[in-house]
């Protein structure tokens, strides 16, 4: 977990407000966390069924390690009673994937997968430049993603606020469904063989993965993938936010000159 | 200037020490300070001398404030004896522009001018795209540029170390030479209307110049330039190191697609 002097995310406590937001917004709670050797009652097994429902991370551990961000927002921490239970809250709402892949639209849509990237920075750059560049969206996975701090929202110059960001469980469930639902799939990796300017980004939905740096794109997601590209480097590959704006930019090329 | 430990950028102090930085190496000087009315001897004339030869900044203020620097490196502050000067030398030996312009290349050369670019990570960034591109070096202006610094050193992955990086003291003049000399010159600037994809790279010496994020190049620069060009956003305008990747990319595209 991140400063969370950096991090938008708010943390709150208490067995009735967890329950409030899980219910009402599963989708904006980042993580759970219970209380070593808690006491599970009704109240508790209702979030953590609601946890395993919406897929929603959770771990054990001291509640008395959050003691300081409370203290920041001004509590003391002598008077803090967690009842067992912390829950982080994003600040973003996440956009549902089964609803954006079902979405009716009169254009072809494009969007970037992200398929570990965890640095805020490289995540918010990336998501400025899919704004400049009028994507439609962004999909992360649940495990080894970022989480949306104020790092994330300043790098994207509040470009987070207006693309969809999709986390989802897995990513080689995701890559079959858009494949079935007629989007092309490209996968950016410096060791593959075709450079990224000798495909078309025309006339198609497409779906760019990016890997993180150093360990680049999954295997799994590789093999699925209906274009393999590299980005041609004298030197050592480009980082992954450079990356993203060649290939996002040279996309937009493609489509919009005469 | 930044925090030192931050910074490969090295302090040395001393009237014999800094005389024999300034005479063997002034290229590799960044700064000199004097100290708050300091009385001129031969020898700190004489460093003042060469500082204004070679065009090196210096400043006069209360060295003192060094003292924290040399505790880092392990002095202890009671004990030193700036003797009135202090030099802060860069870990980079930067390229003379007057020898890069009359080099002999048998292919044509392509540079990226920094105005105002004073992010460590953007600067780092770009000279880790331009090794990446193969371009053949970086041109700076003195005032208003970034120190090299660690950070530098590692957002370049060291490529700090390959691209040859010029400090001038004048822009504008620099321009004018590059275009007596058969270069030609775009600036890349968000106002500007002509698309980056729109212009011809190949054939030619170009040199790109770029501006600080939100200030854009100025209006002395853009005035010299053959080509104004920008990179279309339905947002903000990209980050100066997504700019510089996407159209440093584009000459290479061009230049290399079959």
């Amino acid at each position: 977990m991140q400063n969370s002097s950096e991090n938008t995310n708010t943390y709150i406590y208490g067995k009735n407000s967890v329950l409030e937001a899980i219910t009402k917004n599963p989708k904006r709670i980042n993580k759970i966390f219970f209380s070593n050797g808690v006491n599970f009652d009704n109240r508790l097994k209702k979030i953590k069924e609601l946890a395993q429902e919406n897929s929603i991370l959770f771990s054990f551990t001291n509640l008395n390690k959050f003691n300081k961000y409370f203290e920041l927002e001004g509590k003391d921490a002598k008077e803090i009673n967690f009842q067992g239970v912390v829950a982080l809250v994003s600040p973003v709402e996440f956009y549902d994937f089964d609803k954006f892949l079902n979405e009716k639209s009169n254009k072809f849509r494009k969007i970037v997968i992200l398929d570990g990237v965890e640095d805020p920075h490289n995540f918010g750059a990336i998501v400025r430049t899919l704004a400049a560049a009028e994507y439609d969206g962004v999909i992360v996975p649940k495990h080894r993603s970022c989480p949306i701090s104020a790092t994330v929202e300043k790098t994207s110059v509040g470009a987070i606020n207006h693309i969809p960001v999709m986390k989802v469980n897995s990513l080689p469930y995701v890559v079959d469904m858009l494949k079935k639902n007629d989007w092309w799939i490209i996968a950016a990796d410096g060791n593959c063989v075709d450079n990224y300017y000798d495909i078309n980004y025309k006339d198609m939905n497409f779906a760019i993965i990016l890997g993180a740096e150093g360990e680049g794109v999954s295997k799994t997601l590789l093999n699925k993938a209906d274009f393999k590209v590299k980005i041609p480097s004298a030197f050592e590959s480009l980082n992954v936010s450079a990356s993203a704006a060649v290939i996002i930019y040279e996309s937009i090329r493609q489509i919009h000159q005469k």
